[in-house]
């Protein structure tokens, strides 16, 4: 493959970046609109997705045309539709932060059942998580796609408390503030999803890589 | 393109309805489960989730390996393209069969807080769009992919008549409720998200044949 494909490429690498940078802004910016009960801050959030769909489309027509122009070979044909995936779950993870910011709408009207402590912590791990499944891709490391594996748990049992809190602390023990209680176990249960989607990727990294070694470097692994 | 390439595009067909059979059997499974909160049924769908993870990537598999072997035009290699999203997408829809038998697992000790009258309302509904969206593909029928469409709405609205319900008629005036409303609750956000799978796998039909159009057949727009 000569040197137009491998700008290309690079060219790919640079959107998926790009990509990335407006799934997580939308996240931070979902969760900072929760944090202030600002709904104009969350409106912003829902208005802004067009712009994430527009660029999944300019991503996936990009790949389909690098495989239709220079028929790459079997590595180099696996890292685009890996981007392909990729791209596919940083859509879905900006997707999560419009729900997150629809939730935000509908609490703004309300104080908070409780001190927001444990969704803070959750959407930290779940940003360092997106972050290291991208760079991982970028990087082609499955060392640094594995870690976001490892993190996976803490992002479950953050969950799991925020929901056994939300349900025995208050739910139950003040049932007029049912509603508001469900809406953050909500946005705890998206969050969490954020972080599955950053799972979906560090496994992908790490099929890719793995299929890769098997296929051209069986002596590595 | 030659024989063999058609033959093989029969193949990927045949193997993504065998996928979709997998993914609505499980979705079919969890909520029998349900119905008789039987534990043992519920883990039987956990259980059998490697089959569809293994499915999938032997799929995949075949994708990549059909695009380096015949290094297909455009059109068939789109329609290549989207018969791997949408196995992503029924992998993801059997991942949710998983999630509502886990929750079948958890409440499975305890009586049901209300008959349950909409869940599986909204059930038929989220098998009837995937199985739709299935055939849209199979057939290459946009008229198909957009009656998916139309359906959304009617399960975003039992999704939310289901949340109204357990909230103020059991959580806020039975609050000792509250966990088994919650899980009833967090199972229909799970079946609208089937849903949402299904409006997925539906847009990329309706994309995958209207860039045809577009490429090939612009008169037809």
């Amino acid at each position: 493959m000569g040197r137009h494909f491998r700008e290309e490429l690079e060219q790919l690498n640079s959107d998926l970046l790009k990509m990335d940078a407006l799934a997580e802004e939308a996240v931070a910016k979902a969760v900072a609109a929760l944090r202030d009960r600002d709904p104009v801050a969350a409106r912003a959030v829902i208005d802004n997705d067009s712009r994430v769909d527009e660029l999944e489309l300019v991503i996936d027509e990009r790949c389909l045309d690098l495989i239709a122009r220079y028929q790459p070979m079997a590595s180099d044909l696996r890292f685009i539709t890996t981007g392909m995936r990729l791209n596919g779950e940083l859509e879905r993870i900006a997707d999560i932060a419009v729900d997150i910011a629809e939730r935000v709408i509908v609490m703004a009207r309300d104080p908070f059942v409780k001190p927001l402590v444990d969704i803070p912590r959750l959407t930290a791990v779940a940003q360092k998580m997106v972050k290291m499944a991208i760079d991982a891709f970028i990087a082609r490391d499955s060392e640094i796609a594995k870690q976001v594996l490892f993190l996976d748990p803490e992002a479950d049992s953050l969950r799991d408390a925020i929901h056994k809190e939300l349900v025995e602390e208050h739910m139950m023990k003040d049932p007029a503030t049912a509603e508001r209680a469900v809406q953050l176990l909500l946005i705890a249960r998206f969050l969490e999803r954020v972080c599955d989607h950053a799972t979906y990727i560090a496994e992908d990294v790490i099929y890719m890589i793995k299929a890769e070694v098997v296929k051209h470097h069986p002596e590595r692994l």
